[in-house]
């Protein structure tokens, strides 16, 4: 039994924060929330009531190994950077390129206080590797394109030999997207996911083109496409981006198993578009929140994606009343975990995960946040700079500025080596 | 003299960053620019070329002490969220309550690599004490409203009092907007700038309906609005916000004495609008970059607001291309001293002051970035967290967390004890 010690929680079933201590039992599993002072065991963290403990953040859309082509061009029209910048140095990566990346990615954002992330690339057993060897939890996929059986057999491989490892790798199938994926095999990716009870990982409707191609080729609906190709069907369905599905078409999807991830900072830095969010929330449908990979955003930080979140759709729909930081905190935590398929993951009470962010709320930008204004604080005020310890199932994998789990200067040091083998 | 020893040295005039020393004479002017390990004297700070060197950011325009009021309230309408909250706070505010909000502020943003801010308010002279405390450099303004002789005898007495102190306090003239100050008094504020030198800091067109009330009411275009007041012959002129600002009336306003200063994340917060900061910047005009208050940002963090103007462009024009980097780099220094009419700040070159923010480059984010993409890694990856020094005139005020000119438990405490009462 551990015990976190006098903190201000808060998660998305809360309407005020509450002071008190989070006991942990040996499974890694909250057995109680209670009064401060009142949890037994030996004490992980003593919070002394300036420190706030929320669910560990989830980024319910990314690649983590790209941090290894972060910022290797920037400021390009889209195709343009795929295909003379992006493209090219993904043919160069190696397995040991995607671990370094993987590690490099998993030090970022577990000093953010991310503690699960959904990810879709390739040499994916690297990635389900220093997963399982970092602490944090993930649903993972092994991106498929074209109609390639092989990529799918890999896809399976992954989920026979890494599915439930610890309780903390789901593994779901990753078709690409519709541009990239044929429709028959799209079918037979969804059939598999449904017989094998697999989730499903898509890239959706990110770009204005998509849409039109739809309109004008395929000659279906966005919704109509995504049932007949039996993906609504899937036991749960990530649609990463959903920028441009028509917002009429909307209550279609609008299902238990799907959950639609915004990638805020991504869309803006590619002028993909501006996601519905406002529609989807207002429709009670589960939206996520994720970076997409760092080559396109730069930052896997879940603080500056909920800011993003919060603010972008105020300017642009000029209403500083719409998506709040409550809205974006439960799209950062709670959301993203049921999209992916963890149970108990993303709240703070008895019998769930303890994945646990936990933020120093003493200094400087925090001056008159209390029990009721805790969540605007952390998303308009707060920053990764105030995490000071990320725990999963119960385990610390960061605190006060030390990884517990990783040799960080070691990665930083091969994933240097490594950008440079890709760059030259 | 004293030296920063081997650190990767950017400002805007530079293409390319360059490794070398900085040394510093004794009246805290950059002395040269060498190659490293070629400085003499005392060794301020060592980078061993892990280290960034950049113009110390500069906040064109903010409201220091409504950290004092950060998050009393959130998400409401503009109007509700003024006249039912912020307004009766502000009512309540004693110059004790002005110089921790100060104070407050300083802190947050020394700690983010922010050496100059420009700010309108009152109780000024609380905060042209602070300022002068704290070691930075800030251009002041007693905030305007009405036709009130005696709020422009205060903003004139405080340019006689502190004006030109130690070399760091620049007084401006603040008539508060076009909104709150009729035409008459506005020109004879102009008038008074122009016999006495004096810059002078306006709100300008931050919401739409002040755009409708030129065409609707005035009758009048807003830039003969602000020829006619004399405005546009102010030795400076800052223009806040600027949102809405024609696309066509930017050439009457395209002045080397007229500099607009972009706040990104306020306009998003309160949904005032895009301001046409690509047209702006076609045009060469000055463009600076400012956080606005607290209240409505809620963070004076100057690598939050890069990020945004970098971000937010490209997304609203969906163009990937547009409002770069390195321009949002020059805005958030060079553009911001120079408006605000301090010679000699804004880049790290031998005869300028020695306002230099010192950045952490060896961490997790910064793998892949060399001299020639140090600025995008700087705007995209960055943040006030990576800042290790924060430094004046030669003078450091902060390192490796700790401020060396400004007691944070104590400013900390005594805000605590303030907003109490500002809020009971």
């Amino acid at each position: 039994m551990t015990a976190i010690r006098d903190v201000l929680i808060w998660d998305s079933e809360r309407e005020r924060a509450e002071r008190g201590d989070i006991e942990i039992g040996s499974d890694g599993r909250i057995t109680a929330v209670l009064p401060p002072k009142g949890a037994k065991g030996e004490i992980l963290f003593d919070g002394r009531g300036e420190t706030a403990a929320i669910p560990g953040l989830v980024n319910a859309h990314t690649h983590v190994s790209m941090t290894l082509l972060r910022g290797i061009a920037e400021e390009l029209p889209l195709m343009e950077w795929l295909q003379t910048k992006i493209f090219p140095a993904e043919d160069r990566l190696l397995p040991q390129h995607i671990r370094s990346g993987a590690e490099l990615a998993m030090l970022e954002m577990i000093s953010g206080g991310t503690t699960c992330f959904a990810d879709m690339y390739y040499f994916m057993r690297e990635v389900a590797s220093a997963t399982l060897a970092s602490g944090m939890r993930a649903a993972l996929c092994r991106g498929i394109t074209g109609d390639d059986a092989r990529k799918l057999n890999e896809n399976l491989s992954l989920a026979e030999d890494f599915g439930g490892r610890e309780g903390r790798i789901i593994v779901q199938l990753g078709p690409h997207a519709p541009y990239t994926v044929p429709r028959d095999f799209l079918a037979r990716i969804a059939g598999i996911a449904k017989d094998r009870g697999l989730g499903v990982h898509f890239h959706w409707l990110e770009t204005e083109g998509e849409l039109k191609t739809f309109r004008d080729e395929y000659k279906i609906s966005p919704s109509e496409y995504l049932a007949q190709a039996g993906l609504l069907d899937a036991p749960k369905l990530l649609l990463a981006h959903s920028v441009w599905h028509p917002s009429d078409e909307l209550g279609r999807v609008n299902r238990s198993n799907v959950t639609l991830v915004h990638n805020p900072k991504s869309n803006l830095k590619l002028g993909s578009g501006y996601a519905p969010v406002r529609e989807m929330l207002d429709l009670g449908m589960n939206v996520a929140l994720g970076t997409d990979g760092a080559a396109s955003n730069n930052r896997l930080d879940m603080w500056d994606e909920m800011r993003a979140a919060a603010l972008m759709h105020k300017g642009y729909h000029k209403d500083p009343t719409l998506v709040s930081a409550r809205d974006v905190l439960k799209m950062a935590t709670l959301a993203g975990a049921a999209g992916m398929g963890f149970e108990g993951v993303g709240l703070i009470k008895a019998g769930w995960h303890a994945d646990i962010a936990l933020v120093d709320i003493s200094g400087p930008r925090y001056v008159g946040c209390d029990d009721r204004n805790l969540p605007e604080f952390l998303v308009y005020s707060g920053s990764s700079r105030d995490v000071r310890a990320t725990i999963v199932d119960g385990k610390p994998l960061y605190k006060d500025g030390c990884f517990l789990t990783m040799d960080s200067q070691e990665i930083v040091a091969k994933a240097r080596e490594h950008r440079r083998d890709i760059t030259k």
